[in-house]
């Protein structure tokens, strides 16, 4: 894997094709009152009405379509406890492909009954005593698994750049673009759409304030690793960046900003009360950033990336009436 | 008023041009897991991506636009303490006419805030002592307004009935169409699109249970009385149907249904868990009915109107989280 090329526009736009007729084109919605409220025009790509709710199947399925004969007989395995894992359980299926998903032996029933509805087979492990990594290694080498890794793979970043390739196609060109980041699939992804489709347009990626290692990366040049960090934006709960995606962040993406949970909460809310959509934590960092600079977007066309919905929904609920313990 | 004649389709097919700009055409979704749990194909009309939020627009939109200059002018009055009350504010607001809504005074300061947002000048009553009509009647007499009530108008009956006009030109033929009722405006304009657009569909009103009025009066032949239903859907508890709403219901609807509130909190969570959507409970009435009978519509082509997504986003929080003191 480690030789294969950096992606660039063109695999965005073969894995477009690629993915046509599984992938939804997912709605992109405005709202009058976001828009009186920042004096902007303001363009939300909702990936929460993805398959499987999130923008993760694209990069699985465009991972998986690219499979050989034998790959595909052998079968996948991944190591998620979130969407990637969902993800790759539903493109294995649709393409008649077997898939093993390494899951924490505590991880929600409610994802792991998803992942098995999607015909995934689970294999648990210990997180506090076991490397899930090695697991995922290890079956891979013992079964002749294909490991896909949630974002640091060239195929999964030029899936998960086809969403915002359908933003610019909808919409036109934008001032700014705004993007969750986690490991950067997504983020490096819609920075080769953005650069492609919309020259002059700025692309941030945004973190929680809790995990910074990206804007600590971009910021001193090199990968820098953190402790898991405490948020409650489930999906950028990495620790660093990867090979991939960090020089295409590096090379595309104009700066990386950092917003609070208490921030994600009320975008939450914003999402719910006012566009009547489900968001997420990790699917409200984009526009809880743009939402912080709002003073600077007046006048501009601005695009929003809304990653996902997939959250538990008492919780969901917990939060929206603001009891949650945190 | 009395005199207008009762609506029929060519009201619907005008009303659907006097409303293009200004209302939106919603969404129709779908979900493959309802349709794998039913068995069948379901089209779900989603209303709460209307402006203000409901379907409630498209009648107040019908209606004023339909205004003498003498009565624009003059202005509008309407009494009202959910969506009709808001539907009329941007409505007029839109067209530049002035709006006053007769609201009570323990009504959610939110409600207030939001009439009063699209411009509409809120006149306060006590419900306990006043009569919200006879203050209506009284403000039109006075002010040469001119009322429009939230369902039992001609042209707010066209003007919902374009909600299920669009759903037919979108999807095509169903067999069923199950619909919210309250006091009949949507149900009765739904049921002239489906007899003119798909005169094999059957067509279903769905009521609270505890506000059964209108399955007694399609029953019994006459306007059956009932005292204001306890129930979570608010937009239901209506006392009775209309003299325009009542005969278009008994010529064109098949069945009315009922439907607890348990079920709505439970499709309320599904809308939000699989769909990512945010429907209050009244606009979860048609569903929860289908889910009820989904035995029978194995196989069939269903659509489902999701009438509105206004509901108090701390309410909702607790109604997903299972909290809810009802």
């Amino acid at each position: 894997m480690s030789e294969l090329a950096l992606p660039d526009y063109d695999d965005v736009a073969a894995a477009s094709l690629r993915i046509a007729g599984y992938a939804n084109q997912t709605p992109v919605l405005t709202s009058r009152t976001a828009n009186d409220w920042f004096g902007a025009q303001l363009y939300f790509k909702c990936e929460n009405f993805q398959r499987m709710g999130a923008f993760k199947f694209r990069g699985a399925m465009n991972a998986l379509s690219q499979f050989t004969p034998q790959q595909k007989a052998a079968g996948v395995v991944a190591f998620s406890s979130g969407n990637h894992a969902q993800a790759i359980a539903l493109a294995a299926k649709l393409l008649g492909i077997p898939a093993t998903i390494v899951m924490p032996h505590d991880a929600p029933a409610v994802k792991v009954a998803a992942t098995r509805g999607y015909g995934g087979q689970v294999v648990e492990y210990n997180r506090y005593t076991e490397d899930r990594e090695q697991i995922g290694r290890q079956l891979a080498e013992q079964h002749g698994l294909t490991l896909i890794p949630p974002y640091d793979h060239p195929h999964v970043i030029a899936g998960q750049g086809t969403a915002a390739k359908e933003l610019f196609e909808e919409v036109g060109e934008l001032d700014a673009l705004f993007v969750c980041l986690g490991g950067g699939g997504l983020l490096s992804g819609s920075a080769l759409a953005a650069r492609w489709l919309a020259p002059r347009c700025k692309v941030y990626g945004v973190e929680p304030v809790a995990g910074n290692d990206g804007q600590q990366s971009l910021r001193s040049g090199q990968i820098v690793h953190i402790d898991t960090p405490q948020t409650i934006a489930d999906g950028a709960q990495t620790q660093h960046l990867g090979k991939y995606t960090f020089p295409l962040i590096c090379q595309n993406v104009d700066d990386i900003l950092t917003v609070t949970d208490d921030a994600l909460v009320e975008c939450m809310r914003f999402f719910a009360e006012r566009m009547k959509i489900v968001v997420e934590p990790t699917g409200c960092l984009g526009f809880a950033a743009a939402r912080d600079v709002r003073e600077t977007l007046r006048g501009k066309r601005v695009g929003v990336i809304v990653s996902g919905g997939n959250v538990d929904i008492s919780r969901f609920g917990q939060l929206l009436a603001g009891q949650d313990q945190r």
